[in-house]
């Protein structure tokens, strides 16, 4: 890809590695309440709600912070300050949710699979049918701990058959996973600016179904991350209620330009699905090993067992992939010792030899015969 | 000053017009859990303790989000959930304090004056000997509805005199006016990137008592708002809890470097002071009126009474000057009608006159004969 610096390039979950264009959106200053901000405000709420498919039942709420903050404000903002939450959890993501509940107060349930393990649908279902007090059930679409695609429609769909509101976490994978918001029952879907539509970190969004959201008014726990607040302010006079962070938006909207441009989230998926081809096909051949397998791995990041040669010290490895142009990630699992490689960002198949060419030549340096576990 | 663009300056409480260095900042991108980036965060947490003179005793902890979350963090992280705040109210930002609070369900009283007088302080002391019961008291440094600078060192010596903790909304003032921790007395002080430190949005801090702050564990009402969390895992691995907005930090110590050398708060509030000046002196000079006497008036932000010319419309008036380059800010008052214009920012003497020039051509262009309320 076009580079304007000689920046590593960060296979992580993000921030990202992001095109020259968007961070060149930033080199302006604008006044956050006079028009040419409002107006880019209006073309990015409307960019998303494009995306997502949702059409007219949807609204495109951008909030202040990280992926978290957006997360945090939609549980907040949709979970009455009486109603009680089921968490799908198969890795950190889950648990932070159920973390986020502990601080606001509000009832919750935890529905956990291992780390490398899909939900359990059936059981889901028979556990809502079991306890009518669940009003809400919340998923993480890709759990980045892992990697691991969660299987949304079918959740979606027994969550919409015992009539129960589904929120779900889709930090890491809207944009480029398909999650086609026509088609798959639920009332809100939280993302950032810094995952898949390769803009810059400083922003969340949550796309809310506008009914939902109406009804909410007056659960939020946090006057900063009430979305209603935020939606009816933006919808009274299209401005942020709070200082917004002016050049993220700027670069938000120059890097949906070129998500647009690149074919949408068809075209995302394609070359985020062809990096991390490369990345899994190259690492084994090396001796690595993936711990999902491939019907369970999100085209978004992959972990890798920790190779158990005695001459293999993840640390060195991280620093000598550094200085041959490449930061990787820390694993985050509890179940298996890892590290993990992202396949996203402004990067291509041509990148991820890249990567793998760094990582052959560091083994070798590290005196490591294999990556196998 | 010098510029690189040709963008409108922003004569507004911020975002402001920021230096070129500081844009240009931006132009990376970094890994969050990379040693680059952990680097530059001590180094901004650093800085923002020198730049405060709290010494040892104090802590910076930055926080996502715009300058309300960092006000927000600061009320729920250091208010007990069963204490009892006094809020000293003359603006919209104690009123939005006020809010914050309800929405935490935490107990909370105002000590109102209207936004174009001083809190009265004896009447705040005698409250606090009356009621026991409450154990912390908030302030707004320069209430930027009316750009009023209230008088903290007599504030926070009257609320140490009855035993009590302070907490300090600096939003718009720190870095520019002295407040000194080492000499008054207060538990914390809110601010964030983009107000006189000339930083891009996206970003706020709180300079906390390391004492005061471990004794608060426990006491927030958000994840994502607690600051005691944030700081303890800050200490720990010297990284952010969640994603960092990580362009805006590098924007931000790039601009930290510039307010040192400019010579620091000193520098700083001498260049805001003279702009100051400049502007009501020549705006006194086209019949506007100022809605606070000199000694009042803090050099951050000033409120002009509308003009009562019939030809006079302020969202023409406001067009104009945009075409011209400057981008003022509306008034917030309930007192009267007024306008805004600020005086932060990358922004010396010439820019104000060039304002100034601005405002007269406007005038004429409108057929307005005084800027006279």
């Amino acid at each position: 890809m076009k580079r304007t610096t000689d920046d590593p390039l960060l296979l992580t979950p993000g921030p990202l590695t992001t095109a020259p264009e968007t961070k060149q959106a930033m080199l302006h200053d604008w006044g956050s309440r006079d028009r040419s901000f409002i107006d880019a405000t209006r073309r990015v709420r409307e960019g998303l709600v494009e995306v997502s498919g949702g059409g007219e039942d949807f609204t495109a709420v951008p909030l202040q912070g990280s992926g978290t903050f957006a997360v945090e404000a939609m549980i907040g903002t949709f979970l009455p300050r009486d109603g009680k939450l089921l968490i799908v959890v198969n890795g950190a993501y889950g648990h932070r949710i159920a973390k986020i509940c502990a601080y606001m107060q509000r009832a919750c349930e935890v529905a956990e699979t291992p780390e490398d393990t899909p939900p359990d649908i059936p059981a889901i279902a028979a556990r809502l049918a079991a306890d009518p007090e669940i009003g809400h059930v919340v998923v993480v679409h890709c759990e980045t701990t892992s990697g691991i695609l969660n299987p949304i429609e079918e959740l979606a769909a027994a969550v919409a058959g015992q009539g129960r509101r589904l929120l779900i976490d889709a930090m890491s994978a809207f944009g480029a996973i398909p999650l086609d918001l026509a088609k798959v029952p639920c009332d809100a879907v939280a993302a950032s600016s810094n995952k898949c539509f390769e803009g810059v970190p400083g922003m969340g969004f949550v796309l809310c179904r506008t009914s939902a959201l109406t009804a909410a008014a007056g659960n939020a726990h946090s006057l900063s991350l009430d979305l209603h607040d935020q939606w009816a302010a933006m919808e009274g006079n299209g401005q942020w209620r709070f200082t917004p962070p002016t050049h993220v938006v700027f670069a938000f909207e120059a890097a949906l330009r070129a998500h647009a441009a690149e074919g949408g989230v068809a075209g995302r998926f394609k070359r985020y699905s062809e990096n991390c081809r490369i990345l899994v096909d190259g690492m084994r051949a090396l001796g690595f090993e993936p711990l999902l397998s491939h019907n369970l791995q999100a085209p978004i990041i992959v972990t890798f067992r920790m190779p158990s040669d005695p001459a293999f010290a993840f640390a060195d490895f991280y620093d000598r992939l550094k200085d041959r142009g490449y930061v990787i990630y820390p694993g985050k699992l509890t179940v298996a010792d890892s590290f993990r490689i992202g396949c996203i960002g402004h990067l291509d198949g041509d990148d991820m030899r890249g990567a793998l060419a760094a990582v052959e030549e560091t083994l070798r340096e590290m005196g490591v015969a294999s990556g196998a576990p």
